[in-house]
């Protein structure tokens, strides 16, 4: 790969109640509880537009994932090929970077709370985006 | 922010007519031209399972981009009031990952042929993912 290398530097954590990978939701979409982003003070101008109601994606890095990985079994199932995890969601792959479509339900401060994440509890939050596809408005 | 940090290695590059960040368009469906992501051999078999036809992903580092930027006038256009980068698709924010979904063209090995990618010549990138939204298939 690459010399270059970039530093990630968090600028928040999820706060949710599951902690266990083995019984997580795969998806947002697939049952995820209601949780909270944590933002880190110094973000606090970045979080200032942010409005419940709104929907956006919410960039996480997967700190319990594998980075040696570059082929799966689809969703875990092994009587399916293995394929490229380019084209896969799998959480393990060479930057595993999480992307989460939530839905803005609360701001309070530096704590927002979402609905359909299904990131697990302690993982880092690296950036927070309007949705993908819809009027580049801002 | 947090003490942790986390260390990004690029998978590929962008290889574009974009060189000019003043002049390319600020979305994919702006007017973008043909590009190409170029993966680096240890990762081919990550790469396997993409299709030509098919819409995409792809998570880059916006290397030119600041990181020091907290608000924005969204779009540049200082008639309007500045606002937290988090609700808006500034190329400067904290980690300034960018998410471009773009058709996949044609895959020639480790050359894979992309429209609706704005990113610029050189950009490095990150991760290739399907898209979300559509039903979790892989």
């Amino acid at each position: 790969m690459s010399d270059v290398e970039y530093t990630l530097r968090p600028v928040g954590r999820v706060e949710s109640p599951l902690t266990d990978p083995a019984t997580a939701p795969r998806q947002g979409d697939e049952g995820a509880p209601e949780s909270w982003l944590v933002f880190a003070p110094e973000v606090a101008p970045a979080v200032r537009g942010l409005r419940p109601g709104e929907e956006a994606l919410v960039v996480t890095w997967l700190d319990r994932a594998r980075r040696d990985v570059l082929t799966v079994h689809p969703r875990g199932d092994t009587s399916r090929p293995e394929t490229g995890v380019f084209s896969t969601r799998s959480p393990h792959r060479p930057n595993p970077i999480g992307l989460h479509r939530v839905r803005l339900l609360a701001i309070d401060g530096l704590r927002v709370r979402v609905a359909d994440l299904e990131a697990l509890d302690g993982t880092p939050v690296l950036d927070v985006k309007p949705v993908l596809g819809e009027p580049a408005e801002r």
